[in-house]
């Protein structure tokens, strides 16, 4: 018999994302589609339906063993079920691993996607061969996943790892959760871009925001590439704050290894060395060591994680 | 034959005390000495050993499975050395387990303070029968320990759990770890009372410092009770800081119960509402039923939970 193979889907505010993916993590086919986010479970889960049948084409159905669902929080991953998401309607209290469940006519599991991307960078990415791992995804929000002691830190239905609501200042900006100076509310890509806007109007030096282009998280790179005085001090900042925030997680979680994902991770070369002077300053003398990489499989950690369950629970992990 | 038992130790900078402990962890027999902190790793473990043959007077020595020691950190708990404590001359790359089994001729197993706490209220105490328990130490710092998914997250080296330093106020106070704005710099007994010195100084109105005694955590909290104006908004300030610092705990290891314990513990029961009020504004939904207890071990959780780490190992875990 040919070898097993698994289905990984990754459920997001945008997009969906269903790929076949083998067990060394190598995906044979992808696709995707815009999320009907506004559509309701009934049509999500369609949609989902409507990929999967698609990679699956000329595959023998005895091959594949499941399919691993990535999905953002909050979920009960122990229930199945999605609590509240708030970038999904009518994902309140949805039972979605068995509505998939139904609709593919295979085994599903569910993750919260910041797990599940850790678990692709631990089973096939920069994390691999570690015994304790963190990973922070900074993108839209900051969201991460944590490995400790060779196993995924799970906790009450499957909570753990929101390592964006850690508050980070206290009675500071507002969250997108609704509370007040979250990591996410300082290190994630909207907050950059927050900070930019508002030094670039009170700056007359900065080429930033005067050619009546919107100021994005691109654009401040690349003016700070440039030479762009104000454009370098925002980056070296974000860097900063990114840096005072994996400290947190290396004394709270004693990772070997954390890894950076999510859209600010395509610029970890530029970042690189002012989270590292941030993260050595404020980390205690026994934590400074640790390294922080880039995550190795991109936007893909999450799909590969999700087909990861799969295997891991067929090999009855 | 009699029913085994084990040696609890809880090494402080302050205080040394050793039990007879058995399966029920229950105390049989205990006794302290003053740590002689300046003295260094050989004096110490004297100490401890002096400690240790006292609590085992009269006990048939095949009945004592091993000891095992809770020790202020870092610790690298994996190789059994004290890496560098703070509060200990000479500990810096001392190899305490080695020591101490020769000295005590029994097997050793080292923990951190905090862990060891938690294991202590996990195995004997408030957490007992729950998979997921964060347990914090409210003290001249802030420690503590986690379980999650019904183990204990130790992490590399075992250094897992620091919670007392992650950033809690970005470029805030100096904390006693060097960096600045740390949970502990905000919510340990010296912040508060730091806190309270300042304002009470500039308040014509409070009692407090007033009669020239020191200002104390106790001193705050009576004048609180007394009708304080002042001391009572300082109290109401200290639970919504503690409340904070919770609920980011929640979000980073979702526990099915968080456990308070250390001196300001002793004041449960007057901060408990504020606590509730400022976890349940910080706390995304899904977290806030999650309840706060009162440590049930007092300052017994770390001896205890030293011992329970002996009938563990004795049960192959």
């Amino acid at each position: 018999m040919s070898a097993a193979l698994a289905i990984g889907i990754d459920l997001g505010g945008t997009q969906i994302r269903a790929a076949l993916i083998d067990q060394h993590g190598t995906i044979l086919q992808r696709i995707a589609d815009l999320t009907k986010a506004d559509a309701g479970p009934d049509v999500v889960t369609e949609q989902i339906e409507a990929l999967v049948a698609q990679v699956k084409v000329g595959i023998e159905p005895a091959r594949i063993l499941g399919a691993g669902v990535s999905s953002p929080g909050p979920l009960d991953t122990k229930k199945g079920i999605a609590l509240a998401v708030p970038t999904l309607a009518g994902f309140d209290n949805f039972p979605l691993r068995a509505a998939l469940a139904e609709k593919l006519a295979l085994p599903v599991l569910l993750e919260n996607d910041g797990i599940a991307a850790a678990l692709g960078e631990w089973t096939f990415g920069a994390a691999k061969g570690w015994e304790n791992v963190v990973y922070v995804t900074v993108s839209t929000g900051i969201g991460g996943g944590v490995i400790a002691d060779g196993r995924v830190v799970r906790g009450r239905s499957g909570m753990a790892g929101h390592v964006g609501h850690m508050v980070f200042m206290r009675g500071g900006e507002r969250c997108a959760c609704g509370n007040r100076g979250c990591f996410e509310a300082y290190g994630s890509g909207p907050a950059f871009t927050r900070r930019a806007a508002v030094a670039a109007a009170g700056d007359g030096r900065t080429s930033l925001g005067k050619d009546g282009r919107p100021i994005t998280a691109a654009a401040v790179f690349a003016a700070a590439e440039a030479g762009d005085d104000l454009a370098g001090v925002l980056v070296r900042e974000e860097a900063e704050i990114l840096g005072q925030g994996f400290a947190s997680l290396l004394h709270l979680y004693s990772p070997d290894i954390l890894v950076m994902g999510g859209g600010m991770a395509n610029q970890f070369e530029v970042l690189e060395s002012g989270i590292m002077a941030s993260l050595r300053a404020c980390a205690m003398p026994a934590f400074r060591d640790t390294p922080v990489v880039r995550a190795a499989l991109g936007n893909n950690s999450g799909l590969i994680g999700a087909a990861s369950l799969v295997f891991a629970s067929a090999r009855g992990h």
